[in-house]
C-alpha cells in the first residue's frame, strides 16, 4: 500500500521532511512507513518480521517542558527529534523485539530483545488467523462432531488472551505465549444470519492455540456443572436464540425524533499542530489530542484560560478479572489496553448514529502486522452538549431568577473488545472541571452451564447460559502541571470537634489537610470524606491565601477480589488502591507493565511505587483507578444498557470565584424551547385510558 | 379571592362535586376554600387564623390498594372519602393544632392541639413580617448605627428557622418558636440594585424574633474571629461587591446556541386523574403525579408495562446542619422540608430557561396563610432529553454495529430555600430505570470574618466572609410495590473465595445474599460491593428463578458529624444510615417527624425503626439517604456551580433480557446530526494561532 493513498483528515504530506513534525504529533503514514524499513533493514531481507506497534516514541518531559512553554510564548524553540517506537517479532518465534528509531536522522537507536516471559499484545490479522487455527484442527472437529450439530450450523470462536496461573511458568521454564479460545455456534435456526449473537450458544470445547508456533496444543472441555466435573461432548440442545440485532426485534412505535441543532455551529476550534496531532479550544480550554495504538485518545498540555492544568491525561490500562475459579476460566483476566490496544480497537464512528448534533470527527493512523500505514477513519468524535442547569438563584425579595445551562464538551471514543463495548470520553465544562467518562456496554462473555444449576459465581441470563461475575477495574493516568510542573498530593479529611466549653453542643466539625510525602497507593474514606487534590504549594488563591488545587472525585469501587499471592492480584498492579501517587519517570506510562500479556507482574505502578520516591512538591503522576464489580443482571444480556462510570477533575481554591460566572444567562431567544403542542395533549387522553382505565382522563383531557 | 380566578393548568371547577375527585388528587382550590371554611366554622367569628398548611389527607394504603387495583382493570371502585390535612395556628399564640376535614360529608373529623414543643414550618408571609420585625426593632437600629454604614445602605436580614439546643427548652419550659435573622448589606456603592448579592457583605448583628409575639426577644452578636470572642460592632469596613447577576458580568461571546428540536412533539402522554392530579404515561411507564406543599412532586402507583413497581415515591426531608460550633451558628440545621416546604418553594419555571427542548408544565393550587388558594404556576417542568448511548456491539467479523441512544423523561421542579436552590428531578429511562437527581446550587451561606483570619469549619469566599462547611442530607422516601405490595429487601456481598482445590488460584469469588427481616438502618460497604435490593420473593425469573428485584444504587456519603447526644443527631432521624427500612405505616411520611421546626427528636424514620417490626416478606418502606459534605470552595462563591448528586433504581433479574433491547437504532435519518462545517474549521486555525502560537495552525488549518 503506496502511503499516498492513506485517507486521512489532512492533504496527505507522506514523511517528506518539509514541515518538520511537532514533537507530540502521532507517527504520520511517513513516519510509520520509514520506522518499518529502519527495522527490516536491520534482518536479512527473507526476515518475516511481526509488527505489533509503531508508534511515537513521546520526547522526555525535561525536554518537552521548556519547548511546549516557548511555543506558547511564541518564542523559538529547540528541534527535538522525531522518534517512533516499534514492536515486533521475527514471525513463528518467540523473539520479541523493541526498538526505537530516529526519524529525524534516519537511523535505528536502539533494538532490544525481550524475554523470556515478556510477550506482546494480539494483533487482529492474528486474531483472525488464531480463530481458523482452532477450527480448522482435526482434533478439535473430531470434539465438535461429538456435539451432533445440525447439518450447516456455524461455530464461531473467540481467542482470548491467556492469563499467567504459574502453572508450566517456572523460573526454568518460559511461558509460552498462547490463546485459549472459547467457541460458541450461531443460531442453527437462522444460520445465515452472520450477525445472530452466537454468545447465546456457547459450547463445551476450548482449543488452545500457541502463538508462536500456530498450532492447537491442548483442547480443554469446560466444567458446565456446579463443580469442577470435566463431562465428554454429548449432543448439543438447541436453546432459543437470544438477538440483539434490531430486526429481531419488536420494535417501539411511540419514540418521537429529538434533534440537537446549532444554528451558528459548534462553539469549538480544531486545528492541527501537527499532521495528526490536533489542537483544540473551547470556552476557555486548550489542549492536544493525540491518538495511539494503546491508549487511544491522549490530551497534552491542558490548559485554561492560559493557566496548565495537566501535562498529559489519558486512560492507561484496565484489567477485567473474571470470578470462576475453575480451569481454564481461572486465566480470564485481560488487559484491555495492554494485551490489544484502545486504539487499535476504535470504532469508525457513524454521524447520527454514536454522537448527536453538531459532530467533528478526528480520524488516525496506526500500523498493521506488515509495517504499513492503518487508516483509522473517525476515532474520535467531538460535540457538545447541553448537561442541564449549570447554576440557578432567584432572589425570593424581588423575584428575579438568575440562570444558565451547562454546556459540555465532549471527545469520544468507542472500543470493541471482542465482545465488549466501551464508550470513552473526555467531558469538559464551563465550570474548569474535566471528567473521563466510560460507559460499559457490548455483551457479556458467556460460557455453558447445565440446565437447572445455579453458581455463586455468575447469573444464568438465558436458558444453558452463564455470565460469570468479573470486576472492571481502570487507570485513568494524570500526569498533574497544576499551574506549574512542581506539584503535591494532599488529602482532606471532616472529622467531628470533641465537645468542649467551643463545641458545647457536640454540632462543630472541622477539615484537616494531610500531604502525601512518599510515592505509594492510597485509598478513599468516605466516612471521613477523604478527598484527594493535586495541589500546587507555591501558588496561593489570592482571595484566601490557600493552595491552588484540583479534586479528583472518584466513585467508590470493590479493590481486585483475587488474593494478593494471585496473579491476578500481581499483574494488574493498580488494581489495589483508589490513588496511586508515584514520582515521574519517562516511559512510566502504564501501570500494568508495559507488557501485560501473560505478565507476571513486578513491572507496574505499584513496583514504581516501592521505590518510595518523595512525592511531595515535585513531578509526579497520579493514577485514578475506578470501575464496578460486575455481578450480571439477566437484563445486561443479550446486550447491556450501559453502566455509566465518572472520574471529575475540579477547582479548588483554584479560580477566585466560580469560573462559570461568565457565561451569558439561560434565555428563551437563544434556546428556542416550545411548549408541548395541544393537539398532542388529546392524543394522550386516549392513549392512557387504554392504559389503566381511568374514566376522567378522556374527558379531562380533552378540555385541554 | 373568589376560587373562579384562580389560573390553572385546567378549565377551573371549584369545589363542585359534579366530578368527584380521585382519591389521590391534590386538594381543588374549592376543596381548600372549603377546608379553611370548615375549620373557621370552629372558632369564634373573630379569631384570627393562621394557616399553615392545607393538603391533601391521602386516604389509608387498606382503602386505596384495592381502589387502584379495580381502576387499572376498569373495575367499579368503592367510593373513597376526600379529605384535608388543615395545620394552623391561632395568630399569635402558641396554639397550633392540626386538623382532618371530610369533604365528602362536609364535616371536621378531628382537630387537636398540638405542643408543647410542637412547632410548625414557616410560612411566606410570616417569613417577610419578621424581617420587617427585625429592621424596625429599636435598639436593632442602634446596633447598626455603630457600623456607621454610608447614606442609602440597603440593611437585609435573612431569617432562619431556629434549630433546637435544649438550652431553655427543659422538660418544664416549652421551647418557644423563635427566627434567627442573619443580616447583611446590599453593595453600598450600587444600593439601587436590589438583586446585588447581599451575602457578599454580611453583618455582625443577629436580631432574634418571637413567632408569637413577633417581636425582638434577643440581639446577638456574631463571633468574627477564630474564637469565640464577641466584639461591639464597629464601623463597617466596606468591601467590594461579588455579583452573581449577569450584566456585573463580563459575559463570554464565544458560545454557539444549542436547540433541542422535537419536530414530531414529545413522546410523552399527559392527562388528569382529577382535577389537580396528573396521569404521565412515556415509553412503557406510567405513573400518577401529584404535588403538595410539603414534598413538593409525589409519584404515585408507578408502573412499567403493566407491572407495579412503587406504590409512592418522593423526597421526603432533607437536613442541613452547619460546621461552625459558636453562638447562635450551633442552631443551624435546617429542614428544608419539614420547616418550609418543597412545594411552596417551587420556583415557576419558565420557558428555555429553565427547561431545555419541548416542554410541558404542571401547575398546582397551595394554600396561603389566609386559607385561600395560592396558584402555583408552572412548579413542575416535563421534557425528553438525550442521555448519549444506551447500549451498542459491533460484530468485529461483519463490521456491522447496533446502537440505540439513552433518552429519559425528566420531571423537574426547582426550589428556592433563602440563599440556596435545589434542582430536584425524577428521571427514566427506556431501561426500567427511574433515577431522582439533586442540583445543589445557588448562594452559600455566609457569616462575617475578621481579615486574615482562617478557620478549619469554613472557607473564606470573599473578603471578611466565610461559608461555614455544612452537610446537605436528603432522604428519599421509596414506597415499593415491586410485582406486589409484599416486598423484602435484601444485600447483596461479593467475597473472595478461600484457596482451596476448586480455587487453586485464589482468584475466584462469590456472591451472597442477606435478607433483612428486621426493621433498622442500615449501611453501604464498597469493599464488599455491598448492593440493596428489593424483592419480590414470591416472584421469580422465568429464565433464572431468581426472584425479582431491583437495586438501589446510592452514592456515598458522610453520615451526620453532630455527635450522637447532639439534638442535630436526634432531630436528624435519618442522618445516620443509608438505608433505613421500616414496616408500612400510614402517616409515616416524613423521617424527620411530622413537625421538625425546633424539633426535639423521637418522631421520625430512627424511631420507627426501633419498634423492630418483622419486614420480611410485607408491606414495608425503603428510606434512602445520600448527601454531600459541602466543604465550600471560592469557586461555589457568589453562586455555585451545580453539585449533582443522583440515586438509581434499577432492575435485577425483574425482565428476561434487556428492556431497552426494543428501542429503534439510532440512525442519521431519525437523529439529523451534521458535520461541523469547514468554514468554521477555517476560523479555527486563526483563533488558536492566537492562543498559543503554534505556527502550524494556520497553514494547516487553512488546508481543511
Amino acid at each position: 500500500m503506496s502511503t499516498e493513498q492513506v485517507p486521512t483528515t489532512l492533504p496527505f504530506v507522506g514523511g517528506k521532511k518539509a514541515t518538520p513534525q511537532h514533537p507530540l504529533g502521532p507517527l504520520t503514514a511517513g513516519e510509520i512507513t520509514e520506522s518499518a524499513q529502519l527495522i527490516k533493514a536491520l534482518w536479512p531481507s527473507n526476515a518475516n518480521i511481526q509488527f505489533k506497534s509503531i508508534t511515537l516514541q513521546e520526547p522526555s518531559k525535561a525536554e518537552l517542558v521548556p519547548f511546549l512553554a516557548a511555543q506558547r510564548l511564541a518564542q523559538s524553540t529547540a528541534t527535538i527529534d522525531r522518534r517512533g517506537f516499534v514492536l515486533y517479532y521475527i514471525r513463528n518465534t518467540d523473539k520479541l523485539h523493541e526498538a526505537v528509531v530516529n526519524l529525524t536522522h534516519g537511523k535505528v537507536d536502539s533494538n532490544l530483545r525481550l524475554g523470556p516471559n515478556v510477550h506482546s499484545n494480539a494483533d487482529g490479522d492474528e486474531i483472525i488467523a488464531v480463530e481458523k487455527i482452532a477450527l480448522e484442527d482435526e482434533r478439535v472437529k473430531a470434539e465438535i462432531a461429538k456435539l451432533q450439530l445440525p447439518e450447516g450450523t456455524v461455530v464461531i470462536s473467540d481467542p482470548w488472551i491467556y492469563g499467567s496461573d504459574g502453572i508450566d511458568e517456572g523460573l526454568f521454564t518460559d511461558a509460552k505465549r498462547m490463546f485459549q479460545c472459547f467457541l460458541y455456534v450461531r443460531d442453527p435456526n437462522n444460520a445465515a444470519e452472520a450477525d445472530s449473537n452466537h454468545y447465546a450458544m456457547p459450547l463445551s470445547i476450548s482449543p488452545v492455540v500457541s502463538a508462536e508456533t500456530m498450532k492447537v496444543t491442548r483442547i480443554d472441555i469446560l466444567p458446565t456443572g456446579a463443580d469442577n466435573t470435566i463431562k465428554e461432548p454429548s449432543p448439543y440442545k438447541v436453546q432459543p436464540p437470544n438477538e440483539y440485532i434490531h430486526e429481531a426485534q419488536n420494535l417501539r412505535t411511540d419514540l418521537k425524533p429529538l434533534n440537537v441543532i446549532q444554528p451558528e455551529g459548534s462553539s469549538f476550534q480544531v486545528s492541527n499542530f501537527s499532521e495528526q496531532g490536533h489542537n483544540i479550544a473551547w470556552q476557555k480550554w486548550d489542549f492536544k489530542v493525540g491518538f495511539n495504538q494503546r491508549e487511544g485518545i491522549v490530551l497534552y498540555d491542558v490548559h485554561y484560560a492560559g493557566r496548565p492544568l495537566f501535562y498529559r491525561l489519558s486512560l492507561s490500562d484496565m484489567n477485567i478479572p473474571y470470578a470462576d475459579p475453575r480451569h481454564p476460566y481461572h486465566k480470564k483476566a485481560a488487559f484491555d489496553l495492554g494485551d490489544a490496544g484502545a486504539g487499535i480497537m476504535a470504532n469508525n464512528l457513524q454521524l447520527g448514529c454514536d454522537c448527536l448534533g453538531s459532530i467533528h470527527y478526528l480520524s488516525a493512523i496506526l500500523s498493521n502486522d506488515k509495517g504499513e500505514p492503518l487508516p483509522m477513519p473517525n476515532v474520535v468524535c467531538i460535540h457538545e452538549q447541553d448537561a442541564g442547569i449549570g447554576w440557578k438563584h432567584t432572589n425570593y425579595r424581588t423575584g428575579r431568577a438568575a440562570v444558565v445551562r451547562n454546556r459540555e464538551l465532549v471527545l469520544q471514543s468507542i472500543i470493541t473488545v471482542s465482545n465488549y463495548e466501551y464508550i470513552l470520553a473526555f467531558i469538559f465544562n464551563q465550570a474548569g472541571e474535566v471528567m473521563y467518562e466510560v460507559r460499559a456496554t457490548g455483551i457479556l462473555s458467556t460460557q455453558p452451564i447445565d440446565e437447572g444449576i445455579s453458581v455463586p459465581w455468575g447469573t444464568v441470563v438465558h436458558p444453558g447460559v452463564l455470565a460469570s461475575h468479573h470486576q472492571h477495574i481502570f487507570s485513568l493516568r494524570v500526569d498533574p502541571m497544576v499551574d506549574g510542573p512542581v506539584n503535591r498530593v494532599v488529602y482532606d479529611e471532616a472529622h467531628a470537634m470533641p465537645r468542649s466549653d467551643f463545641n458545647p453542643h457536640g454540632v462543630g466539625y472541622t477539615v484537616s489537610e494531610t500531604p502525601i510525602t512518599t510515592s505509594g497507593g492510597y485509598d478513599l474514606d468516605f466516612d471521613a470524606n477523604r478527598i484527594f487534590k493535586i495541589q500546587n504549594s507555591t501558588v496561593k488563591n489570592p482571595i484566601n491565601g490557600k493552595p491552588v488545587a484540583y479534586k479528583i472525585m472518584a466513585p467508590p469501587f470493590q479493590k481486585m477480589l483475587a488474593d494478593p499471592e494471585s496473579f491476578h492480584h500481581k499483574r494488574a498492579e493498580f488494581a489495589d488502591h483508589n490513588i496511586y501517587v508515584t514520582s515521574y519517570k519517562d516511559d512510566e506510562l502504564y501501570p500494568g507493565g508495559k507488557y501485560t500479556n501473560q505478565s507476571r507482574g513486578g513491572t507496574g505502578v505499584r513496583s514504581w511505587a516501592d521505590r518510595k520516591d518523595n512525592v511531595l512538591d515535585d513531578d509526579i503522576v497520579v493514577w485514578v483507578q475506578f470501575g464496578i464489580n460486575h455481578i450480571p443482571r439477566i437484563e445486561d444480556f443479550p446486550v447491556m444498557p450501559c453502566e455509566i462510570i465518572k472520574v471529575s477533575l475540579k477547582p479548588v481554591n483554584f479560580f477566585d470565584k466560580n469560573p462559570a460566572l461568565d457565561v451569558p444567562p439561560s434565555e428563551q431567544s437563544f434556546n428556542k424551547s416550545v411548549l408541548a403542542s395541544v393537539g398532542h395533549q388529546q392524543e394522550v387522553g386516549e392513549a392512557v385510558i387504554g392504559k389503566d382505565g381511568d374514566v376522567c382522563c378522556v374527558k379531562e383531557s380533552s378540555k385541554l
